[in-house]
């Protein structure tokens, strides 16, 4: 990741600020603009400022690598996307969310909300023999969803960045051993998000071609979702199936705990829904003709990114996991220019990433803004610290403060 | 970039092709597709393949290293654009090839081409102070442009990968300076992207406010352009303006050359043009409003990529320069897997980007995809080279082939 690793905060244009839009009512956004991280241009759709971006690659290189371990190919396929392969799916009148739009011949294309219209005849070109079998592809792309109600700040949003991985198969045992992994994997992912502990796996309704698909929902207070959580196996089910199972599809237990919860992942078994309408297939052993079957398996990283600002904040801002931190350290000068330049070059040197407020404004507006932003370890250099022997360190998560020799703190940060 | 460094060719999913579609007579499309780095979807439209991704990830990687080096903040804005906001600067009715949505409300959107309809108002937000300024915000985002004729390949999408960079400055004289470090910048990365010495930098139309903006063209027989060269200063003229112009402006000469030339950036003084339909300004020392002015910088990276391919090509494939291209080393195994797979893991273990062809394939048909695909270093590992004690190394550029000891193999491609 070749972002800047660390940056002078009186050079950062996007400023915190006292209050969000009048007309945001989502908690993860009013957080998220006053702190300066995104900025909203209208219902839906959010511009990602230099903190924001920060942290949208940092999940990005979470769940890469990740997806990578199970063999994921990365590739990057188009938002413009042709009508007759929607109408082969049949889904460009039933979709009611896809966003349409005509070129100069009159020409109409939709802009993709997802990608099988896309990645099916796409390997209708390269796969042959079922030897090519199975392999899975995905990318990280900007959705388009026409969505009616788009009060959710980046949760839900009528353009967004998303992960999506496609897996294909020969046969349905195939396909179940690639979807455990794959729930492996977004396990991983969601835990190295600093959300494992409160995510679950949701049975879910399936579409019509699998029994279930499932959900990776994360227990919150300002979920849109509800889910039913089975005291016994800690598996869920969305509320959309619940009239339907009276016992737990996967232990058979039957005392469940309600919860409203998001939805930051899903992983569906396609099975041919797709691949059946482009005649997609492959000659088997014996040279005859098989269809492949598919699944399909997405998280949304602004939700992602969302979620975690509405699990991890307190009344004076946010408070980072460090794995998907804009910074690991905020170091705050408080009149002490000479000490804190020198601590910063140290950190730089040592490629700690560090946002460095060398601002000439008070210390009251400088821990506010630092409370505000929720950079993991706050580092304050001040008369009062350097007179104590070192530096000021607060873990914005624990809010301890403890005096730190500046070597010590140097080899702290460095690990 | 935490691509994958390594790889197996017989996992790649998107193989080389014989015959590259019919309908695609750009020779860069032709050669990308051929090789698996692009697939085309429609006219102007293409999906980046695992190969093809890494080329543009490597080119994107670049252009960040060097806008970063003159303070570019790195932002993400959105394609959904407000048409109010196209009809304050007035583009809405006069910009022919922009695409245009609806919502479910009815309400109209423009899918971005270019971002001033949104940089300009997000900066209204953050803008206070003279002492706010300069400064610069870049972004890599997905264009789109309802081009009438989209036959140049990935030289001209109507979708389409760009790094766009804006500046804001009180003064001309702060423009100027900041201009002229664009410039070099961009001098830097077209010299590492392998294009140096072709590229002129060129005197082009300004638009209404400035006499003249300036395009970073690479001379090539395909290109769509038509540049002069000053044969006194090396600079250029663009054929559009050559009428109103005698004299080279920079060095008074008057021997030109003509040639053929893709243009691969160009940079804009904008002056007033965006910020003043938005009443953009700061106050100044003496508290009074002052006018912001503001320049623009751009680069297709899709462009970039195929020009790349334009220019470093011969009769048998692609000739990517190394920093650029997918993987350093191509590994062939003829035959010896247990030799070949035991170099495979001692360049993965070295961090050597290597694609490693272990299929079971002929010899031949291995060396024409090489060539095809046209990664810097081929190795071989055959009976024959291990005979001679070692492995057989060209370099896809010079042609050369040298039979080289397996340590001093791993020694020179460490470097």
């Amino acid at each position: 990741m070749l972002l800047f690793s660390h940056m002078k905060q009186s050079q950062l244009f996007a400023k915190t600020q006292k209050n969000a839009p009048k007309d945001e009512v989502s908690l993860n956004a009013q957080l998220l603009i006053r702190a300066g991280f995104v900025d909203k241009l209208m219902a839906g759709v959010y511009t990602y400022l230099p903190l924001g971006l920060r942290v949208m690659k940092k999940i990005e290189n979470i769940i890469r690598e990740e997806i990578n371990a199970i063999g994921g190919q990365e590739i990057l396929m188009p938002t413009l996307q042709p009508k007759e392969n929607w109408q082969k799916t049949g889904r460009w009148d039933t979709m009611d969310d896809l966003y349409k739009v005509k070129d100069s011949s009159g020409r109409e294309m939709a802009l993709g909300p997802t990608h099988e219209e896309v990645i099916v005849p796409l390997m209708e070109k390269f796969l042959n023999s079922y030897k090519d079998l199975p392999f899975a592809v995905y990318q990280f792309q900007n959705k388009f969803r026409m969505e009616r109600r788009a009060k959710s700040g980046i949760l839900r949003g009528r353009e967004f960045m998303m992960k999506d991985l496609y897996s294909f198969h020969l046969n349905e045992k195939d396909l179940d051993e690639y979807y455990e992994k794959a729930k492996e994997a977004y396990f991983k992912i969601f835990q190295r998000a600093g959300l494992r502990e409160i995510t679950y796996y949701t049975f879910a309704s399936g579409g019509s071609f699998s029994k279930y698909s499932h959900e990776f929902q994360i227990v919150a207070p300002s979920g849109e979702d509800v889910i039913y959580i089975c005291q016994k196996c800690k598996l869920a089910i969305n509320k959309e199936i619940k009239d339907k199972i009276e016992k737990c599809p996967e232990c058979g237990g039957s005392d469940f705990k309600e919860e409203k919860s998001i939805e930051v992942g899903n992983i569906f078994k396609l099975n041919n829904k797709y691949t059946a309408p482009f005649n997609l297939g492959v000659t088997d052993e014996k040279g005859e003709k098989k269809e492949i079957i598919m699944g399909c398996y997405g998280i949304g990283l602004g939700r992602l990114m969302g979620t975690i600002v509405e699990i991890y904040h307190d009344e004076r801002g946010i408070i980072w996991p460090v794995s998907v931190a804009p910074f690991k350290v905020h170091l705050l000068d408080l009149g002490q220019k000479t000490e804190a330049e020198k601590i910063y070059q140290e950190l730089t040197n040592k490629k700690v990433e560090v946002l460095y407020d060398d601002r000439e404004i008070s210390a009251g507006e400088k821990f506010a803004d630092a409370d505000l932003i929720g950079i993991p370890w706050r580092v304050v250099v001040s008369k009062k610290s350097l007179e104590k022997g070192g530096v000021e360190v607060k873990e914005r998560q624990a809010g301890k403060i403890e005096v730190m020799e500046i070597k010590k703190l140097l080899e702290k940060l460095e690990k």
